[in-house]
C-alpha cells in the first residue's frame, strides 16, 4: 500500500504546482454556487472560466488543464453541452470532475448522468446519497435505486457509501470523493478518510460544489486520487480554521475563502487522514 | 381579532419547528440573488434546492414542504416551468410564495403573472409598486396599471399598497407581505405592521428575494400569515442588529446572514409589530 | 489637452450626481459575477436590474440611464437579446458599456462581438488581451488575431493594448478602459493612466465585470470618458484601501464593497492618474 509520506509529498507537490502555474480549470456548473466555485478555485491558486454552450464547453475541455461538470441546475442547452464536452474530455484523456448533484431529480439529469458512465469521469465527488444513487444508476456494486433523494441533501452516511465509491472508482479508473462528517476518498485500491471541516459547511450553500471545482484545479497537476484528497484536505483544514474565527455562516464563508488562500502546502498535507485497503 | 400573544406563540413555534426539522423549500428564482436566497434559507434552518426545468419544478413542488417562485430573471424555459409548477402546487394544496419582481417588464413576465391568478399563491411578497401592479394586473381593488415601473425598485409607499395587499390576500385566501421602511403583512382580515430593518437592505441586492425564500421555509411549518410575518420579523431583527456592527454594504451582507442564524425564536417574536383590522 | 482639474471636477460631478439620483443601469451579464456586479452598482449609488429576454433587454435599454452588456456566459437566447438591445441603445443614443469577456471562445461570442462593431458601444472595458482581440476582430489598428486567448485571463500587458484601445475609441467615438496593474482609459484623443488597486483583485472573480457595471452607472451622469475614468478610479481607490484591511480574498471582497460605498467624491477624483496625448 502507498505510504502516508508518499501521499503527503504528492499533495505538497500538487499545491505548490498550482500556486506557481495558475492552471485554468473550466466549469459547467450550477447558477446557485457558480460564484463561490470560481472564488474557491482562485483562492487555491487556479484560474476559473464558466460556460454553457456546446462549442464553449469544447473550448474549455481542449484548453483547460481539467474541467468541472456539475449538474446542479440544468438548463435545456445542457442536453447538448454536457455529453459533447464529456466525450471530448475522455477522448483527449483530460481530467474532469463530475458532481452528480441531486441525482434522481428529473429526466434530463438521469439521462445525462447515465450517459456519463461511458465517459468515465476522472473524479466523482458527491455526498453519500449521490454516490450511492450514481453507482445504482450505473449498475455497479453497492449502489442503490434512485429513491430517498431529497434535493441536494444527503440522507445516508459516508460509510454506507464506501462500497459504491470503490465500485465507481474501479469502473472509471479514477478516484471518488464522498463528502460528509468524515470524508472518504478512494481510487478503488486504497481508501483514505480525511478529517476536519466545520458544521458551518452545511449552513452555507456550495461547499460541495466549490470542493469539486478545487479538485479540478488540483487535477491539472496531480493524479485523480491525489487531487481529490488534496482538495478535500484543504477544505477540511480551511473549514476547521474558519470555524474558530466566526459566529455565523456569513462570516464563515468569508474566512473560509481566506483560509483556502492562506493554507500552506505542508499544513494541507498534514491535515489528519488515515489510509486503509479498499 | 387575533391577539398579539397568539401571534407571537405561533411565530416561536414556526422558528423552532424549522430549526428542528430542516425542511426543504425549493425555489425557481433569479440568477442575480439565487446564492443569497439559498444562504438565507440555510441560515434560518431550512434546506434549499433550485431548478429551471419543468419536471424538476414538479419534483420540488411534490417533495418540498413549500416552494418559492421569483420571476426576476426569466429565461425561455420559464414559460413551461412556472405554470406547470404552480398548477401542481395548487392541486396539491402545497404552500408557495410568489415574488412578482419587476412586474410590468416584458411580455412573458406579464403573461406568467397573469396566469398565477388562478393558481392562488399562498404568500405574495413584493415591494409596494409590485403589489399595486399585481393587484391591477389581476383586476383587484386597489391595484394600479402597469405603469411607473422602474426595474426592481419601488416608486410607491407601503401604505399606498395597503388596499391592494388586502385585496390580493382575500383573492388567494393566503397572505401578502409588502416590503418597505415599515413592512405590512396581511391575511385579508388583519394587517400587521412590522418594524426594524436597515437602510443597508436597499444597498445590497436580494434582501427582498431572500425574504421570499425564507417565508417559503417558514410556510412549511406555519400558516401563510404567520410564515410571512415570521420571515419579515427575522429580517427586520437581523437587519437592525447587523447595521450596528458594520460600516458598509459588504460587511452588512455578512453580518445579516450571521444574525439570521443567531436570532432566537423569542427575539424574533418580540421584534416590534402592531396589529390592525384590515 | 483637457486639464487635470477639469477632469477631476467632472469626476466629482459624476459621483455626486449618481449618489443623489440613484440612476438605473440595467445589465445583461454573466451568471458567475452577476451578484457582485449588482452589489457594486448599488454600493456606488446606482440601481441595478438584470434580464435575459429580448423584450426585457429592450425595456432596460429604453428605461435605464445606461446599459451594461457582458458576454461572459452566453446562453442561446443571447443570440436574439444582445443585438436587439444594442441596436436600440444605439438608435436612442443611450450610453452602454461592452465587456468583451473571453473574446475568441466559441462561435456565438465571435458573431455577437462582430455585430457590436456597428452599434458602437459607448464604453468598451476589458483586459489587455480582450481589447487587442476585439480591435483585431473589428479590423482596427493595433488589434491582434483571436489567438492566445486563455479563458478570462489576460496574457498581454496594458501598454501593449494602448494602440488598440485608441483605435477602438476612435471608431466608437466613445471611451475604452483597459484593466491591468496600471489601468488605461482613452477617448481616442487623450490617454489616462490610473493607479492603485490590489493584487487581490485577481484573486476574486468579477472585479472587471463589476467595474463594467459601475462604469455604466456613471455613464448615466457623465461622458463615456469621465464615466470610464471615474469607475476605474473608485475601483483603484477601494481596492488599495481594502487590501490594507484584509488577509485574504474573502475579506477583500467584503471590504472592497464597503470602500466603494464610503469613498468620497474628492478622494475618487484625487486617486492618482496621469494624462498623456493619445
Amino acid at each position: 500500500m502507498i505510504s502516508k509520506m508518499d501521499i503527503q509529498n504528492s499533495m505538497i507537490q500538487a499545491v505548490e504546482t498550482v500556486r506557481k502555474e495558475n492552471p485554468m480549470a473550466g466549469s459547467i456548473t450550477n447558477t446557485v454556487t457558480i460564484n463561490f466555485v470560481a472564488n474557491a478555485q482562485l483562492a487555491v491558486g487556479g484560474s476559473a472560466a464558466m460556460v454553457y454552450l456546446p462549442d464553449e464547453g469544447e473550448f474549455l475541455a481542449k484548453n483547460g488543464g481539467a474541467t468541472y461538470i456539475n449538474v446542479g441546475t440544468l438548463l435545456p442547452v445542457y442536453e447538448d453541452t454536457l455529453p459533447h464536452t464529456a466525450k471530448i474530455l475522455q477522448e483527449m484523456k483530460k481530467p474532469w470532475v463530475l458532481d452528480p448533484v441531486a441525482v434522481g431529480i428529473g429526466s434530463l439529469r438521469t439521462q445525462l448522468l447515465r450517459q456519463f458512465k461511458e465517459y468515465k469521469p476522472t473524479v466523482i465527488r458527491g455526498n453519500a446519497s449521490e454516490i450511492l444513487a450514481l453507482a445504482g444508476l450505473w449498475g455497479l456494486d453497492g449502489g442503490t435505486k434512485l429513491s430517498n433523494v431529497r434535493g441536494v441533501d444527503s440522507m445516508d452516511s459516508v460509510s454506507a457509501a464506501r462500497n459504491a465509491a470503490i465500485a465507481l472508482a474501479r469502473w472509471t479508473g479514477g478516484a471518488v470523493a464522498v463528502s460528509g462528517e468524515t470524508d472518504l476518498i478512494t481510487d478503488g485500491s486504497v481508501v483514505v478518510l480525511s478529517h476536519g471541516g466545520s458544521h458551518f459547511m452545511e449552513k452555507i450553500t456550495g461547499a460541495g460544489c466549490a470542493l469539486g471545482g478545487v479538485i479540478a484545479v488540483y487535477a491539472t497537476a496531480a493524479s485523480p486520487f491525489i487531487a481529490a484528497l488534496t482538495g478535500t484536505a484543504v477544505f477540511n483544514l480551511a473549514g476547521s480554521r474558519a470555524e474558530k474565527k466566526v459566529e455565523g455562516p456569513g462570516s464563515f464563508q468569508v474566512h473560509f475563502l481566506n483560509e483556502l488562500y492562506k493554507a500552506s502546502a505542508e499544513d494541507i498535507a498534514n491535515n489528519p487522514f488515515e489510509i486503509e485497503e479498499a
